[in-house]
């Protein structure tokens, strides 16, 4: 991966130049993304430039790379991306957009590939009504993404989080405890959902349903009456009481860049569940464990899929688009899907998690 | 979990009393299809009961167990299946279908949910012409069920093999040879086009399209003369050469009972590239490997959704249909859709996975 | 695993009939321990009774279980204790060591063994000097007991920290951020000596020396200008600044029953760096994650071993010892050795871990 | 990691310049050992070369790299080595002893450092008898090199061999099932014992004692009756039966290159219980898995000491020697002690895995 210094001279191959950005936070899937457009590019007759930690590499101009095959060697196996990521919006700076059209121009780019979430795919969306030719992927590990069955990222979240909620079995069946596991997820509580299943919590709560402190508490007693005197409690950062005074809740923390630190409910609600029951809780926050580390075998098949479909994209001139995977098949559907309203866990899938709250 | 002893008093709940039964090749996942159906089985008003060894405990007419909360506690982490499965078919006994119809009246059982693949269901599909009550449950490791986008038990297989793969990279790359991966799929190759891709493995071979001898030791060669002489093929064990002199193949070898062995191909493909390239070749092969274990975060949910999904058609009343994966959905399909044509992995896929094959 | 009802009628066999109690926290590797003494107890002639939640099972003289060859089946490869456990100590207790003796009375029972960490092996030792037949086995997932080269769970630990700490690193280069993983170690930083180094963080923090926010924060700019503008650090619980003004620390917390929290030390860390150094610092505390979960090959081995060696200790007599291992041995050893000085990380090893302080 | 291309200028630092090589077969932690040496060699004032592919490297006398800091960055988390590795031994070699001195004049080397098993150790030997300034670093799998506790590698096979035989529990459990699992170990059977252990098998074979058909036939049966009619049996790949005509064994193949090929026992032993007992079995052959990816936490520890302390022999002048592992401290040891008898599984770490031999 050598540096590119936006010469224009041979960057390509006959067709012309895809850029390529990630943006926002980081998600298992990303790198197979990267390779799968590469290979496809070429094989098509495109060239491919990296640009560096999402729209800041464009909005400054600097710091791309020419990505060859070489320089995509195996890296999807691997976690986070190879071209770094940030949250930067060229429509919060001054001529940022501007920015972005004359940087593509200096890199000898007419295309652009953006991977990421609501925010980055909202970007690509107005830059395209600005005629930019401009492609999206979507990225986001909460899978709360409409017009897309499934995003990469997603399905190793999960995996890791059923695994710590599985593991947690044992110690907490050992000491006779509640272990309260916080899991990611502000506004959609699919990862919570399937691990909190897949891991065998016996309580799962989720932003989209209000929690009762009463209920919860009655199954940690019930289980103990029935001879399970421990519970483990999946719980969502963004997850909610129905009544305020149960918990006092003070969620939103903001670090000295003002993003919203992890949460906080899991040892909120591990305090007031000791409080009522008398049982020693205790609480785990997964965070970044959430999305670090190498991919599972379902994110890199999809993000090597949709990246192969983003290129034949940008050869079929559907800009505006972007790369969605609707049962098995990769589809191009328009951004502004995407960039609507957020997909929520339903409450036909609510109920079904309830199923197995009762003592089992 | 007590045994029942095929008695009929108090058997069920108020709606009566429904048997299920697992067949064919294990897969993970099964025990959260019977947890799924218990769980929701019961909040509608039914009892369960458990069949042991497939269609075998139906024909023998012992061997069951009543599946109440306590007997499916915690089974849905844990591979295999808590009932046992064999390869019995009653549509090949003298008289089997009229035994499985005595022997659910005996038990009391007026449903019948069976969980298995295109054998299973299709016994299922001609009891229910018959005037069974039957429900199906697909169930195929391979993923080559028609009817259903994804079947449990294969995404766990996949990551399997695609760690092994990824692992074996390494030992590979430190050696300077060539590893060939025998991956399961006698017919269809979605476990090896899946692994193969997620493992990084250079080479993919399937059973849908026959492989030249000539391809792999160029591609071998190529990655040679690249400076990186090493090479991970992934193969099926299904998969065959496009000329039977390339490579001698007598992959049908049978055990005492009759079954199909795990093949030879690996092993006779690394014999063959050693003999053609003079490089040092290896082979591993997955086998049992893959289907061993706890399943998967996506295997734990897409079971326990169908179980919850087997259990409401029975009280839909329902029958001679199965539970299937359309998009995010579970909806009921008729089982005939399920015992027709395999699905194989699509000439684009494999066009897909070859976009791979050059030195990378 | 059916209750024994305190009755002494066949309750051993010839030789008589130990007891056996798991007390402080679950470590994995404790019920390869049972099993162990069970197997081995057994084929001496011996029966085995295992006593519910450490001390706790004694001093109330209820909740004991027949430990015979079905009650510990395939346990050893389980994490957690199958007994329970309690941080009871009989000698806070008005009259607790009386009714010690009682109680394995009343149960039939000559010996004790006694699975546990320095309080456990303490309240043993003084038993023994009070004339109680009591045999020890040191846990600590610390690793911080003399007299044994290692303890059980100590190898788990380990590997889950490091697996973390791999992990983090993909989501850490993606975003140039500073991570800070706390691990276990209140008093002794083997856990992070080893995950550290095994998960390849850039900086080791420890108990053991007192920590300079400067040599940290030069370190995290070093590391920047050389292209490499993430950082990993591995911090115990119990490790502490130079200067207490650098880091206002308060990590002492405790919850309603005493006990103390888990720290505070990574949160803190993090946050002083991020105001140091102007880059964007995150933590993770892996709290309970490092001891849920099954044992690792090794830990399963070494319990194994020790267990068979303890019910080897009551055979030949050898009471007021512990079952400790040494090089390839497990060897006898007294109690009084275990419960003296703490083992701690010496300072050559210190000085190895900084050898890759550097940027590397 | 640039081409050294064999000049002396500037090749070192202050005290000279270590040249290092990795032969054998590839062992997880080799990794660990190169940088463990890189980062104290540069520490002390040396430099360090790398030798491509064992004593090959040196015997062409080309294909050596600079081992700076950046060329071992991160290597210590991952498998395999990144110098490569053959069989060759110069002693094999018409004047291969002159050339190895020759090419280490040539490029400027004082010291080496040998990383292997026996072959290479007994090598360094040699060397060291002929005045060449050698230290060893014991590495083998198989863990049976005397004169060291644990050789690195080791531990990351047993907890890949006790995973995959964890795994097969639930298959072998469902089809009533015997699979016998092939593990590593042509003459020693430690990675047998310990992962057989750890693992959870029923039954565990060495090449220390000769096995007996009727006893392991017995064990099935016996464990039928018991009503857990599935069996998992350990199988070291250089295991005997007591009767060779119980069994028909032909274990030794040898590939094109005169290697012997991975065994034949498991499959052998599984048709014979078959034919004796009746019961299915099923084979598997871990292969080269057991020494694919990551080492363990263990492995990365014990491999940076060794390293570690192999740059301090070298400037302590300890040549003619090894670095060892003996209790908790890494030792210089002479070379003839590892190159002596063979470390195996004593009789009565065999008899205490016989202890669960009986159904459990």
């Amino acid at each position: 991966m050598t540096p590119a210094q936006g010469n224009v001279d041979g960057a390509g191959q006959g067709k012309g130049r895809i850029a390529v950005l990630t943006g926002g936070g980081d998600a298992p899937g990303l790198n197979a993304v990267i390779r799968g457009i590469v290979h496809r590019a070429n094989s098509l007759g495109y060239g491919v430039l990296g640009l560096r930690n999402g729209w800041a590499g464009l909005t400054t101009g600097k710091e791309t790379f020419d990505l060859d095959l070489d320089a995509v060697k195996d890296i999807h196996i691997t976690g986070g991306t190879i071209l770094g990521t940030s949250r930067t919006n060229p429509y919060n700076i001054d001529g940022g957009p501007g920015m972005v059209k004359t940087s593509l121009d200096g890199f000898g780019c007419e295309y652009l590939i953006a991977i990421g979430g609501e925010d980055t795919l909202g970007v690509a969306n107005k830059l395209a009504a600005d005629g930019i030719k401009v492609i999206g992927v979507p990225k986001t590990i909460d899978n709360d993404l409409s017009a897309t069955d499934y995003t990469f990222g997603f399905d190793t979240a999960c995996n890791r989080a059923a695994e710590a909620i599985r593991n947690l079995h044992t110690t907490a069946r050992s000491h006779s405890r509640v272990i309260v596991v916080e899991v990611m997820g502000r506004h959609a509580g699919w990862i919570t959902w399937n691990s909190g299943i897949a891991g065998g919590a016996h309580i799962v709560l989720l932003p989209e349903e209000r929690f009762s402190m009463d209920d919860i508490c009655h199954v940690v007693e019930e289980r103990e009456n029935a001879g399970d005197p421990y519970t483990i409690i999946a719980v969502s950062e963004g997850a909610l009481p129905d009544d305020q005074e149960s918990l006092a809740l003070q969620t939103e923390e903001r670090d000295s860049f003002g993003h919203v630190r992890l949460g906080g409910i899991a040892q909120k609600l591990a305090k007031s569940i000791e409080a009522r029951t008398g049982k020693e809780c205790r609480h785990v926050v997964l965070g970044h464990l959430q999305r670090a580390g190498a991919p599972s075998a379902f994110d890199v098949v999809l993000g090597t899929r949709l990246g192969i479909k983003a290129a034949e994209m940008v050869d079929a001139g559907e800009f505006g688009k972007m790369a969605a995977l609707r049962g098995l098949s990769i589809e191009a559907v328009p951004l502004e899907e995407a960039v609507g309203t957020l997909k929520t866990v339903p409450d036909d899938m609510i109920a079904e998690s309830r199923l197995f709250w009762s003592p089992d």
